[in-house]
């Protein structure tokens, strides 16, 4: 039994379940590509017709009305059939009929499937399944990684920074059980930033094997002196099982990003959210709609990254000689 | 802090979420256009691509597929793509996070915000803060302000009368709660038809300060006497509150319109109803299929309608140098 | 009153609410148009804008992501523009207002209802009531009908074996309950194929004046010996009332199809089932997974018959001089 690759035998993308292990010069192809996506709000979005008779299908079993509009937006700009199905795949994964599922959606010609669950493992274990034309791409898997988001984080640095190698980025908040913060310190990893903080109180740390050359800070003033870019993460009460978090008060009084903490960052710091933001807890309001916030930014860029992948890969089935 | 306005500084329409202030020409312009998209069943319907590449998100917080259908088809029918999104943005208002929603969505291109919602202010209040190339739209709000649906009504008597000022409208019902007889006194005002009546019984009339120059009937079969228009209403149960109502078939005795009631209009009475009916409550079934109902135009005059008010939102938006 | 027919005056289909009473050369004729619109996945799906301008509704009131996606992506595949109502239907047939629903539809210019529906009679209901060139569609209908499912099960018999006279088809498992046992046997009878055998225990057999010229088994082996077509169906345990059923596990033992029994059978024989399969409850996994199992063949049929129906209907009001 082989491992699992995203890649094809020719070391071309062929799914996009994680950002581990996807080469600095690809991350790059697909930032690049998004980057011509990339329009304000205002002007006409992109809009191509190269996806025209693909089916992508959007299967959301947390719920997430942003990340579907995204993908559902991204989808359609290019001219692709995008499907909602309101499918659950986690509760079946032990069983075989997560395959059957899949494997009907496969046979009414669906090309993509895009999947967000709670559960680990549910997107490698359909890509490892599907026929050698379709496409897996997480939305969002468990604590574990949440790729799309990783790589708009990239693109949003790089717009607003020109590059990666001399920043210094914090990423804070509850890093422990956040998919966000594994996605975004792997493509800045990747990417070479000079340095990546992670930054959180005792309890919301990680385990020390993971974020592999991340410096560690459990004091959030020491943690952002100096940092180029400040990405603020939500606690993901959803996701706490036995830890005691302080009240919504004691936590911004503790680790709310203020316009006084945000003093001690560059003085050309942005600040990163992936949405939704609690005001008042992880983030003031100040800076949350203060000049440093490029968090409306970050979700032009999602739509821009999605359709860039979505390209991506359908292209490369293309270049893989597959019918089509 | 200047008032809010519908209008662009140049005058023209750019949100509507009330026909208050509507000018009537405005209004006779939305109508005009309107009939240009009225085609009837069997018809292919009248389509365009002249907002390809806009987006419309529809946000229904009152349950709603009719207006939902009339909107989403509208959009479809003018070529933009057209995104139902499950969000709920009353119970956020008083938080800013409603405005997180909006601006997450306006950062994904969104350029017309399609709004249901039970809580009043809504739509102003998301119309006072998009971007200014972004539109809203409200679909109801409470039991305030219906405005396409006024448009509708009104599209509709042009239709079968020829014009308004001659007219006799007798608006029935449960006019207190109903957003319905406020947008279309407010559309039918404006466009200066001759006598318009509120009908209703005493605990179902709207405060004095209200439907200012309508003729108050607390007496049913006064209040239709050589009517032109009957405009039926239903009761608003899930508005009630501590008013005490007949159950159905008292109701129907004191308010239902009967052929024998009818009878006191005018011979060429039209029957309108907004939608869903309750027959053997406010109107018996040989009134509602009778020949004077025109129920069913009112429908196809409301994805007529919508697709007037966007195409005008969207041409006015043009106008002012917005992009695109 | 006359007897509803599915047939326009020309005895052109208009409808397809049931398989009954359609004649040999329609049903050949549509499987012959679906075989055109076949494509294998990973080939770009058929697609064209033939129904552009046509509105597909559809409304499903007993779940059913699969046969929904299913008709969506054949609506939207030949251009039609598909909705997805969240409107029941059956709990108000016995009030008029499922007629004040679907004439809310047909005035915004609904064209096609496809409704799934538990209550007998819903489809053929409005059917009846709809105007001239408004076609109805059964998604499936109560225990007693699933006609695009008939015609996907005939269309892969046809694409494996060529005909259908030699045949020996068996139709295994819970016939009493099922619409798909009822729709295949009709379309298999029409389409004459030699002998069609129901193979179940005595409580999921259907009365006797059901299924006629069906040659009937209540022993598993017997009934599925020497067959060129095995066609398992799952029980439908929502269905079921009073009869007692055994145990997954022993249902399986006694009913399961596995490989030892369909060795009785033809060796070249096929294994078709309507999907969703209970895995080791009528079917082994090695059955489900093996080579003679033609399932993911009929979710692809499913799609191009579906196309080659709303075609049909669209073009057959063109031919009744009906408006387009």
């Amino acid at each position: 039994m082989t491992a699992f690759s995203q890649h094809d035998g020719d070391g071309r993308l062929r799914h996009l379940t994680t950002l581990d292990g996807l080469p600095r010069d690809q991350l790059r192809e697909i930032l690049d590509r998004a980057q011509t996506f990339v329009r304000s709000p205002g002007e006409i979005p992109a809009r191509s017709r190269v996806l025209e008779g693909v089916t992508v299908a959007n299967m959301f079993t947390e719920p997430s009305t942003r990340t579907r509009a995204s993908f559902e937006l991204a989808a359609r700009r290019l001219g692709a059939d995008s499907l909602n199905l309101d499918i659950s795949l986690s509760s079946r994964v032990k069983g075989e009929t997560v395959l059957d599922t899949i494997y009907t959606l496969q046979a009414m010609c669906v090309d993509v499937f895009v999947i967000r669950d709670a559960e680990p493992g549910v997107c490698q274990y359909v890509a490892e399944h599907v026929q050698s034309h379709v496409s897996v791409v997480s939305a969002g898997e468990a604590h574990l990684s949440h790729p799309t988001q990783g790589l708009l984080d990239a693109l949003t640095i790089l717009q607003f920074k020109g590059g990666f190698r001399d920043l210094v980025v914090a990423i804070v908040g509850d890093i422990r059980h956040s998919r966000v913060a594994r996605s975004s310190f792997r493509a800045l990893s990747t990417l070479e930033v000079g340095e990546i903080r992670i930054v959180a109180p005792e309890g919301l740390m990680p385990d020390a094997d993971e974020f592999k050359g991340a410096v560690r800070h459990t004091h959030f003033e020491d943690g952002i002196a100096h940092a180029d870019v400040v990405m603020m993460l939500r606690i993901q009460k959803e996701r706490l099982t036995g830890t005691s978090i302080p009240d919504d008060r004691s936590y911004f009084d503790q680790w709310g990003l203020t316009r006084a903490r945000l003093k001690l960052a560059r003085p050309e710091v942005i600040v990163m959210h992936p949405g939704p933001m609690n005001r008042g807890v992880e983030i003031a309001n100040d800076v949350a709609d203060g000049p440093a916030a490029v968090i409306r930014a970050q979700v032009t860029n999602g739509v821009a990254v999605r359709m860039a992948v979505l390209e991506t890969l359908i292209e490369n089935r293309l270049k893989r000689g597959v019918a089509r």
